[in-house]
């Protein structure tokens, strides 16, 4: 046994309620290391040898050094303390608060290393303080609109110089083509039957530039998109078909013609907002610095979110749109910049306005200070983006890394947050899926099959399903096109296929989650998701040639390939399934 | 390099602010594995090869598996990206967010691997996030004061029953002597002279034991103890000496004379405060339990501190004691059993009434989860309680251990709530100290000399200076002698100059803290305290024989004991000190 490798942190992801009467306790181990992993429980203030409880863990999780073993454990006075109890072979090492012993169990019964005293605890699940994010982002499949590019339904709000909205159209940072809100309800039809129930909107609220996260008025639609009552309606048309709206919180920083922003530019440290930003020096200076910005952007000013006037200002915003206009969502621009105190008292006025309003952070990185349910309910998950792209559609690492980075994401958050995570592809900050794959439709397919069918709430960029492509901003924010023989329609067909299978069932979207097959240095893999009702093996191969896929330990049953047809019969738990090269094959258990 | 031994988590105790400029930066190694250990590191929006930086780290503790790598950096835009490089012998490994890399800077400089999008992130250091306790509570020394049993001021207050307050008077669970506020201020004197400057009252509001943690009001002074008047004397009269007083907030559960639980006992659910306390099923019962209580105890039922009725009369007392009657801190009883929610709302209501007040968590196993800027200053740092009484008093590990449980403290937590942990040896819930030492005053010494030159603010529970002595509650809780032929004087004068010294020294306060000596099966230790003005070497010895202490890497300096005058002078950094059986030596640099 490796001693050193083995990690345990009570109170974090690692021990953490799930829902109000289920602990979920977690332990990590060098890889392949143990024959067996318990918890070792009592209640902490009836600790008695016969009621000490050993409940066995299981692997969830594992990468190239580690194993995550997991339990759920409900203990009957909502708290309890706990130990390790590891074994292989011959040895037994317990571990608790104090450290490791060896055989403590064995040589002397239960004693003295079995006081409350010494032992991990869980002191109280308090029902206020889980983490629980609205149940029903586990059945979303979002839809991600740039408004500035989407649809023009309305003529007449073009600002000058509006460029014609040709399917050639070349987007610049600064040019504009009409979109607007108008041309999404009149769109509502095409995404009804592409089935996304979720529209994530960047911003659209009045700012300066195309992408609007240059904000100016945030309780304002932009004049260019339309107006307040036009939102109202657009987020009522979208309910009465089943689709959510999650709008984008730009709140690390305001544009540069945000109007105090304008009035500290104008009256320097005699400004009634002078304390609205991070000012170092008066006057404002951009050559160097003299105030905080969103990187070194001078035209986005951080916000100062201490300072009670901005606090009370932009929880009005969060209050306003989700109450008065009805959206069921904020994405988090820049959330990581931003205080912790103020995204407590953010979450507070959003769930209050809606309890089931999404929180959805932006943050590149390991979010989990942020996910501890006083703060967001999940984040982008971009780690997963990373692997997913990294692993189908750039070749560049093998199955087993990529199993290892997806199941470290497993082991960061606590397990409803990763339930919600939003996994996208690509968005309006990166490249889309298509170029990334240098064209490659099969390795995008592959992308995407893998996004639809894992955990979290899939996000689909608009115009990725009929096959639009681009590089970085701006290439990725061209026009949407609409007209029919230049959109890809059996890309569109894969893409609602793919979203029906999810919809009908619930095991892909909120079922267990497994992986089959992941080996060293191979670029196939397979997994396994299922729940009381479905059993789903999905078989996919990132490889230039076709691969036999052995597929174990998933008992004797016979699966059908959903396409096909072919039938499929484990002997021993085990069978073997070819796939093509880039290719997958979609296996239920019958 | 054992790979699997190494951790870090972002946003954590291994990478948090320590004011508003500073970043603490951590990272775990096996124990005695690397030559050396940095942190490359660069502005997130800004990560361009001639910009990064690589400060090298120091080892600040290590148990018997691994050593805990620290630095401190001020990154010039508050924000940065990081990653660790490891070097042993020939070989480099680095760490990002998605891994090890080899070799990664010599083979292809600054590459790929050092895009910001891979490393890990302190997205910014915002202000308000940062865990700020109060200065004062560095240079504390605290005397816990158990009211009932401290002195009798004010005979007409006494309870019936009362028994003779005498030297060998017998506490038992339920009898009275008659301890009041009047009999502390007319003490004050003799705590002056002690040379504490904070008080930790146990709970002296209206309840119905003589413990008092069964509160029945929380806003009136026990009519046995004064009123709150007297209190209010009492801490003005304390503040004139510069004596700060902290209170006991039992806010976890009542008491069963609380009137809002009589109100349910007789009303049930149709009582108003039927949601002030967690009933499973009405009516009330005791066997078994339809509600929730401190542990199995029927009269102590828990508060439901997530109803806001119960949550307002709480915060309303916390706010009350700290800004209409003046007190300096709350220490929370039980308070890993209250939601954290609440204890955000407790800190945001006393700071906002003190900003300077203490707030001090009774939690005995790891805190971590309320130890990060949003809830406690500190908790009760039963760990090292232990560990010292394991090591001095009950010769029951050895150094290196005695060094590994101390220094996993330090790695536990930011360091800023270590500076202002509360170390304690005994308490009324526990024997005293000189019964924990069985009667061995030389044991006892050794324990309050390590207690008071260690980091942390020390308390001293009532009597143990004189020499009281107790084994657990009631034994522990005698009234106290005040009789001067039945106080030990010698011990007085041990522990009021011992006290001096801490006072006179902040390096023995607030100075840095290295073992010295600590080696694997020895019963001595040596370590040091030092600031940019003192610098102190003590070398104490738990042994029954006398020691040759070897003091290593400690510079050509030298050394003169406080006590004996006896020179000490180290040559090529080292020196020999002989230190009696079960004694100490405190050296200081001349």
């Amino acid at each position: 046994m490796l001693l050193e490798a083995i990690h345990h942190q009570p109170k974090s992801q690692y021990a953490y309620a799930y829902d109000e009467e289920t602990l979920h306790i977690r332990v990590r181990t060098k890889r392949n290391d143990m024959d067996q992993v318990s918890v070792v429980w009592g209640d902490k203030y009836d600790f008695v040898p016969e009621k000490i409880t050993t409940t066995k863990m299981v692997v969830f999780a594992k990468d190239t050094l580690y194993d995550y073993y997991h339990v759920a454990i409900k203990p009957p006075f909502r708290r309890f303390a706990y130990a390790f109890k590891f074994e292989k072979g011959d040895k037994t090492v317990f571990l608790n608060e104090v450290g490791f012993k060896e055989d403590e169990m064995h040589s002397s019964g239960v004693g003295m290393l079995w006081s409350p005293s010494g032992m991990f605890e869980f002191p109280f699940l308090n029902a206020i303080d889980v983490h629980t994010p609205p149940e029903w982002v586990k059945d979303a499949v979002f839809y991600q609109i740039f408004p500035e590019r989407f649809a023009n339904g309305d003529p007449t709000l073009n600002p000058p110089g509006t460029e014609p909205w040709t399917p050639d159209a070349v987007p610049t940072r600064d040019n504009f083509f009409g979109g607007d809100l108008q041309g999404v309800i009149d769109n509502l039809d095409y995404l009804d039957e592409l089935g996304i129930n979720c529209i994530y909107f960047t911003p659209f609220f009045e700012a300066y530039s195309n992408h609007k996260y240059d904000t100016i008025d945030y309780l304002k639609v932009d004049p260019q998109f339309g107006d307040n009552d036009k939102a109202k309606e657009l987020v009522e048309k979208a309910h009465e078909r089943g689709i959510r709206v999650m709008l984008d919180a730009v709140f690390n920083h305001s544009g540069f013609y945000f109007p105090p922003f304008q009035d500290v530019l104008k009256n320097g440290e005699k400004s009634r907002f002078a304390d609205w930003f991070h000012v170092k020096e008066f006057p404002l200076e951009t050559d160097p610095l003299t105030y905080d910005t969103f990187g070194f952007v001078p035209a986005m000013p951080k916000l100062n979110t201490e300072n009670p006037e901005v606090k009370a200002y932009l929880l009005e915003v969060a209050r306003y749109w989700v109450e008065d206009i009805g959206v069921d969502g904020w994405r988090l621009d820049v959330a990581n910049e931003v205080d912790h105190r103020f995204w407590r008292e953010f979450r507070d006025t959003v769930k209050q306005a809606n309890p089931e309003a999404y929180i959805l952070g932006e943050i590149w990185h390991n979010s989990l200070a942020w996910l501890q349910g006083d703060q967001f309910d999940a984040v982008m998950n971009y780690p997963v983006t990373n692997s997913i792209l990294d692993f189908f559609v750039k070749d560049d690492i093998d199955a087993e890394t990529f199993m290892g980075r997806l199941d470290q994401m497993l082991i960061a958050y606590p397990k409803q947050a990763n339930e919600v995570a939003f996994n996208l592809l690509d968005s309006h900050d990166t490249p889309r899926l298509l170029h990334i794959a240098e064209g490659n439709k099969d390795r995008m397919k592959l992308a995407a099959l893998f996004q639809l069918t894992y955990m979290g709430a899939p996000c689909i960029y608009y115009g990725d399903e009929i096959g639009m492509d681009g590089g970085g901003d701006p290439g990725c924010r061209k026009p949407m096109i609409w007209e029919e023989d230049h959109q890809d329609k059996e890309l569109f067909d894969f893409y609602k296929k793919l979203i029906r299978l999810r919809k009908d069932h619930k095991a892909l979207r909120d079922g267990s989650f497994r992986f089959l097959s992941a080996a060293k240095d191979a670029k196939y893999v397979a997994f396994e998701r299922a729940d009381d009702k479905d059993r789903f093996i999905i078989a996919m191969n990132s490889d230039k040639k076709q691969h036999n896929v052995n597929i174990e330990q998933v008992g004797n049953h016979s699966f059908t390939d959903i396409d096909s047809g072919d039938r499929y019969k484990a002997k021993n738990g085990t069978f073997t399934v070819s796939v093509p090269s880039l290719g997958a094959v979609i296996l239920k258990k019958q």
